[in-house]
């Protein structure tokens, strides 16, 4: 890759999601980014100050791509809370279970990470939450929903469903009766929301 | 210990699990097991025929504990169903906790057995979910629960709780916002079974 180019912080995280993934966690430097962008160590350590920082960015990276993805979901147009509800809880499973299935290796590594990176981990759980909690705030305005309190039961909806997206759970994720499982689930909670 | 006392398969499940608390799952021998109820080691095998059937007797013996003590409510006066869900839920999140918290060595053990004894742990799985089935069909009958099939309305109010019995989530159960993560999550859930 040619030097000319400027070196943003994102080509630098691009490079490194490559190299943990060429590498491993445990193996992967500072110095590999460097070398597969074709600068300086130095020029990395311009934008990330530490090896931890650069993997925790690079971690804040891959979990936020989730967090936009259901996004998407959670600022569509109002309609049925329920719908919205039960399109981001699958879109949460789908994004998880592709990730894991895809590309293992990824998966595996970021499964590292993130045993590293507790306070990063801790804003996406956040995120998510504060996410659901938009969707039962929706559904209870709109007379749909019944929640005395929409951020313990949003908590309650996402702990509830820690089967389908807590990355321990993946070996389970190729179960053949996983989608019922996630269906059942998901349909008692809605049960559970409904005025 | 004497020899002369009859050497029974619950005493040597018992010497195996002082064993296995005291070396760890991964140095425990049946050697050890035999010494510790001065016998020969040809005495335990009479009763378990290798040390693979010795450890998952063991780990049967540990998660049978679990299942005696949830069965009595299961068993227990036709009532509230609604009130025997929760008191069951609790039960089985209340005796993993303690398990885990009160002797972590032996939690750490049976953390390892666990993962050689799928048979094993997956039998105690169908067991319990079986009894969320009569707790739920109780229900049902009762007219108290609406569930069109309630072997897989059992299956998910387990499945939604895993969070607060399965071991993977140990360390989470000392934080002090869990109980009240658990009541929500519980709550959500009988209000879904509710006709």
């Amino acid at each position: 890759m040619s030097t000319t180019e400027t070196l943003t912080a994102d080509r630098i995280l691009e490079a490194t999601e490559e190299v943990l993934r060429r590498f491993g966690p445990s193996k992967a430097t500072v110095v590999d980014v460097a070398r597969a962008l074709g600068v300086s160590h130095g020029s990395v350590y311009r934008h990330f100050r530490t090896k931890a920082a650069l993997r925790e960015a690079v971690t804040a990276r891959w979990l936020g791509r989730t967090e936009e993805l259901l996004s998407e979901i959670t600022e569509g147009p109002a309609g049925s809370a329920e719908e919205k509800l039960r399109a981001w809880l699958s879109c949460l499973f789908e994004a998880k279970r592709h990730k894991a299935g895809d590309d293992p290796e990824l998966f595996a590594t970021y499964a590292v990470l993130i045993t590293e990176a507790s306070d990063v981990v801790d804003e996406h759980l956040v995120v998510l939450v504060s996410q659901v909690t938009r969707i039962v705030e929706e559904g209870v305005r709109g007379g749909e929903f019944e929640a005395a309190d929409p951020v313990s039961v949003a908590q309650a909806v996402f702990d509830a469903t820690a089967r389908f997206h807590d990355p321990v759970f993946a070996p389970e994720w190729r179960r053949p009766s996983i989608d019922d499982e996630f269906r059942a689930v998901c349909e008692l909670l809605l049960r559970g929301l409904r005025v």
